[in-house]
């Protein structure tokens, strides 16, 4: 992964202060982790009100939380006067998404001035083991406000 | 769209009592609409617990949405003993997800033995005005019990 | 599909100047169909130097028809004095793309005054018989000049 | 990334000798480059007869490529009498395909029974810089026979 050098210095607290608007993720217990120019981390505990109907952690769950993860992680190179929304993104579902806990992690691929292309990865965690469950490819976008 | 024979005739029971399962869709207050061969339909109302940073609704819920409604469109098709899972879907963001309710639509494209092709719709609804936000193309495994 | 009207009302001889420029659809022998605001068609034959292993067409090839007739949808809506570039594309393979010949359709869902979405399919033509054989879910960007 | 195991010993010639039924590989003068369990290079040289409109190399031969080396990334740990097939892929384009060389590298992520899901690069190469250009996230299918 290339090294970033963000426009804004300040973007942590820009971003702290935007995940905490974000309803859903207030909803799922979710807390950001590692936050760095151009990566973030968020982990969430399972809970069965997010399940599918085989008690795995949804899908969309899982889309939201690399979605986050990646937007994050866009939004942290992009200037102080910025929002970031989702244009698209990709999901692969490598293995059920079962476990205690869940680590989503978000990466800069390619940084432009309008479009920011991101990789997700979601990791279920189960008594220590941790496992790869889904992979993300999105495209962000930038804001100017 | 092609017309499908669903092989299971009873398809609908099935498919609800599955539904039924899910925790998320539970929590997320959606409901069942339009059931037929191919084709599911789920509606939800607008709740702030599940938006992002501006108030719509996340993209990780529409992904939830289109994703439940496209995997019964595609287990409406498949055997009695089976059950459905994703593999992976691709979710374009057109139009901020805002609105009083939600309609997500999902349709199979191409039905295969183990794997289906679905294609998803959300529409937002404001005031009887329908607006569609989101699009998915999705693939479905059948899994034999 | 939602209406359209061009901003360029030139565009159908803009998009056919660019579509001449395009190497890979001179080596392919493929041919503008249908050119409307939104939607535009291309076919091309069958040709051995362009299949996979087992002799179908190769699924590089059938995202470039594909890609090309999107992004030719998404040029038409665009001003004059721009260009167009691919932004990402998601395919799914149907059907073996097995035929005398292939017609790509590339569709707006929807256009916006940086980014437009598009839908693609492609279909096989086969003794009359026409199959879908592939589809495709769609960015592409306007850059101005 | 994840070391594997594969079944057949004799992945490699089978392999080869896939590759070389492909038309499209030929074509292009496209060649294998490093060839292990799980992970799959191919070069190719840059060709105007293969560009898009302004001169790049065309997005659908750069999907071409990524889609070949993870399509035979997967099948180097499928079994001897199997075949690969292309389920779906996505790709982003990061940077225009501009180079006298391209590599494309696919690996996978994740190696199931039926299901593979790959992960594609593609490295423009112009005067021994390497810029990526294009990632692909895909899925294979295994074909017993």
């Amino acid at each position: 992964m290339p090294a970033f050098s963000p426009s804004d210095p300040n973007f942590e607290s820009r971003l702290r202060s935007s995940a905490g608007m974000q309803g859903l993720l207030s909803t799922l217990g979710a807390e950001l982790g590692l936050v760095r120019a151009g990566e973030v981390h968020l982990t969430a505990p399972y809970d069965a009100r997010f399940s599918q109907q085989d008690g795995f952690l949804h899908a969309g769950i899982a889309a939201a939380l690399m979605d986050s993860a990646c937007g994050y992680a866009a939004y942290s190179l992009m200037p102080a006067a910025s929002r970031v929304l989702s244009v698209e993104f990709k999901v692969n579902l490598l293995s059920p998404a079962r476990g205690q806990r869940f680590r989503a992690e978000g990466r800069v691929v390619k940084s432009g001035r309008t479009l920011t292309v991101c990789e997700g990865k979601l990791f279920s965690i189960e008594n220590d083991a941790e496992t790869l469950c889904t992979i993300m490819q999105a495209t962000m976008i930038c804001i100017k406000e």
